[in-house]
């Protein structure tokens, strides 16, 4: 087995340690994937997850008002069954967004050949699909592929089930963590996909975490809300929010005792936060994982609000991208963050450097701190391929992290040359 | 003389005809243009406008909190000289912002030492600056060439100073028009420059107009904004707003008979438009013009939202520069911005040809209209290097036009390495 790179810089808690493994890993889920033929490369195209009985689901989803069609389905069915949701089928290559009527037939068509053969209401079965927009999605492949799919389950088709919702990812993005919280094993899986369209507004890509505790329903969407917001909310590749972002976690398993619900949510986090810096740095045409800290801020909000707006701005990714230590773009963007500050009291830190002091530049060697960054964008396949810009404003307790990545050629030809 | 290739596709009113000239063109009016040795390259970059006494002065400014200690100046005198000004002096190569307690001493003695030369108090004297952030004027320079710029100063030096404001500009960007209103001639006479850090929010680059009628102070200051509006806050480049934008726009003249007000800010608007969509065609990196004309909104503002979105993001403009009739991006784009819609109802052009219709593509042909873009993203030296880009929304009768330009390769690479 190769080492994934986005395995290499993993969280780790008091409580809670990375495992081998991915979505399956929690008790009683299963996963599935395989190639129906919706991609033209005849890779992997087509996932399945499968929670146990009893299971309990909730999801935040894309803001965009042309949401695709499966979005509202998503969103319907868990209001309707109050979470009760048995499986997820996504299909990559084909967005089915922006294609009329069609798309709502077709993604009930799916959904409803699904359920009957897994024995299922339609209401306990979700679709996502992630690809091109203004493609359908070609439905006799898929329901050729059903029965494939389905006996593919297995617990150790997370690898499968991780690689068939990937669209022009260059990596796979997984992660299991496990923890022992009072005296019960629990396991967090999760699996994502990016790689462009991604920024910050509610989740903006396809991610999905399993767990083997239950909570109730009410607590574990509250809690996925929090997740969201510190994790996919909290990254950016190209400024673009899809038609199709979804985020689907799942509880099932033992009740946990509510006394380790801070526990788990901590696990949540680190889950989540994975994924998503594995999404900002497998960013179309990324070289390097750009991580903005933020502190001093008059709240988190303001923080995050300046973080967000850093990583976003194109000058500062192409300066990264040219192993640039230009500051000045990092203040300009901090300038128009809305968040009214003073100069003399801003410090700003490239790495370990210190650039930005009392209202000027400090005696950095510019040279120095070119190379610091240029090592990181060559070391993408290295543990070592985080650039962090630290700001601290001096105004109040505030803070906030934002993650993205350089603005390369190669995302601009990638994005040039998608379709035609 | 070499024919401006954004002069070619000049508007033209009923009242209004493009005339050639520049900023110095209206009656009264002086420029000079000059090298200071201010850039490396030796290129112009010091540049003095000088109006008439009485002349009257409005500005709209950079909406960043980072902003540069200049702009504090700027609109500190317009305020206590209600208008009353009569120079700006212009340097290219420093932006002199994050300069710290330098960068005011810096703007307070360059403009009191052209002040004690033209014989015109503090108050009456203004200063703009661009190029790199954190680097301050080298002042010993500018005071030693104040003179040559004084001397400089000529009815026919239009050019030099449009020359003189340019940083990353490929273009020189100067337009002048007249019109015969009762029985007054008036001219408009105008110069700008980009071109990063192009985005909505205030006038976003350096633009100048100047005209040789006067109006009430508070009436110009209102017209001004209201231009600004509609040109300089339609365009993006790249979503960064600067340090140091500034728009300045004079009048002054014999008094302009009330009941034309209507006429004059009709030739206002041509000149500012004239210069923002220079500014955006000469984005960095740019290959077209690229128009977002949103119709059917519910009211102007949503379709200023809209068309502004579409303009700024990244996978349309990646699209348009692959000549790519992606029109998924557009529609993902309008979904982000926040208007609701109904999908029914959308109807998308890329130039002449309808690709949306009734909620699905229609049957265009994919080829053609890439060749059609192809054409116009070729062709930046010819008449014809706009992209137009038409959304019909069905809600309501809100329309707008903003400006754009394509992203590509180039502009990673411009600013990948613009210091180091």
């Amino acid at each position: 087995m190769t080492i994934e790179p986005t395995q290499l810089s993993l969280l780790t808690s008091s409580t809670w340690s990375p495992i081998s493994g991915g979505i399956a890993t929690p008790e009683g889920f299963l996963a599935s994937g395989i190639s129906a033929g919706l991609k033209p490369s005849g890779k992997k195209d087509l996932a399945l997850l499968y929670a146990p009985n009893g299971a309990c689901c909730s999801g935040t989803f894309t803001q965009s008002v042309a949401r695709a069609y499966c979005v509202d389905l998503c969103v319907d069915r868990l209001k309707t069954s109050e979470g009760k949701v048995r499986a997820v089928i996504i299909n990559s290559g084909q967005a089915n967004a922006c294609t009329g009527i069609r798309g709502k037939i077709d993604s009930e068509i799916i959904t409803h050949e699904l359920a009957q053969r897994l024995g299922l209401s339609n209401e306990e079965v979700l679709i996502c699909s992630t690809g091109v927009i203004g493609e359908p999605i070609p439905v006799e492949k898929v329901k050729n592929h059903l029965d494939q799919l389905i006996k593919g389950l297995d617990k150790e088709a997370s690898l499968d089930a991780a690689n068939a919702i990937l669209t022009t990812d260059l990596q796979v993005k997984q992660i299991a963590y496990q923890a022992v919280v009072g005296d019960q094993r629990i396991s967090i899986g999760g699996m994502a996909k990016g790689s462009g369209m991604i920024h910050p507004s509610m989740a903006t890509m396809l991610s999905y975490i399993t767990c083997d505790v239950s909570i109730d329903y009410i607590i574990w969407s509250d809690m996925i809300k929090r997740v969201a917001e510190s994790s996919f909310n909290a990254i950016t590749v190209d400024g673009d929010t899809s038609t199709n972002d979804a985020f689907l976690a799942f509880s099932s398993g033992p009740k946990l005792d509510p006394k380790y619900l801070s526990n788990l949510e901590e696990g949540l986090h680190l889950t989540a936060q994975h994924l998503a810096k594995a999404i900002a740095r497998d960013g179309e045409g990324a070289n390097c994982l750009l991580e903005i800290k933020v502190e001093g801020a008059p709240s988190d909000l303001d923080a995050q609000a300046i973080a967000r707006t850093i990583a976003s701005s194109s000058l500062v990714k192409t300066a990264v991208h040219g192993s640039d230590p230009n500051w000045g773009r990092i203040i300009a963007a901090l300038g128009r963050a809305g968040i009214a500050f003073n100069f003399n009291d801003v410090k700003l830190w490239i790495g370990p450097y210190e650039i930005f002091s009392h209202g000027t530049p400090q005696n950095f060697d510019r040279q120095t701190v070119s190379n610091f960054m240029k090592a990181r964008l060559k070391g993408r396949y290295l543990i070592d391929d985080l650039i962090s810009i630290k700001l601290s404003i001096g105004l109040g307790k505030g803070s906030a992290t934002a993650w993205g990545c350089d603005l390369s050629d190669q995302y601009v030809r990638i994005n040039a040359d998608y379709t035609t």
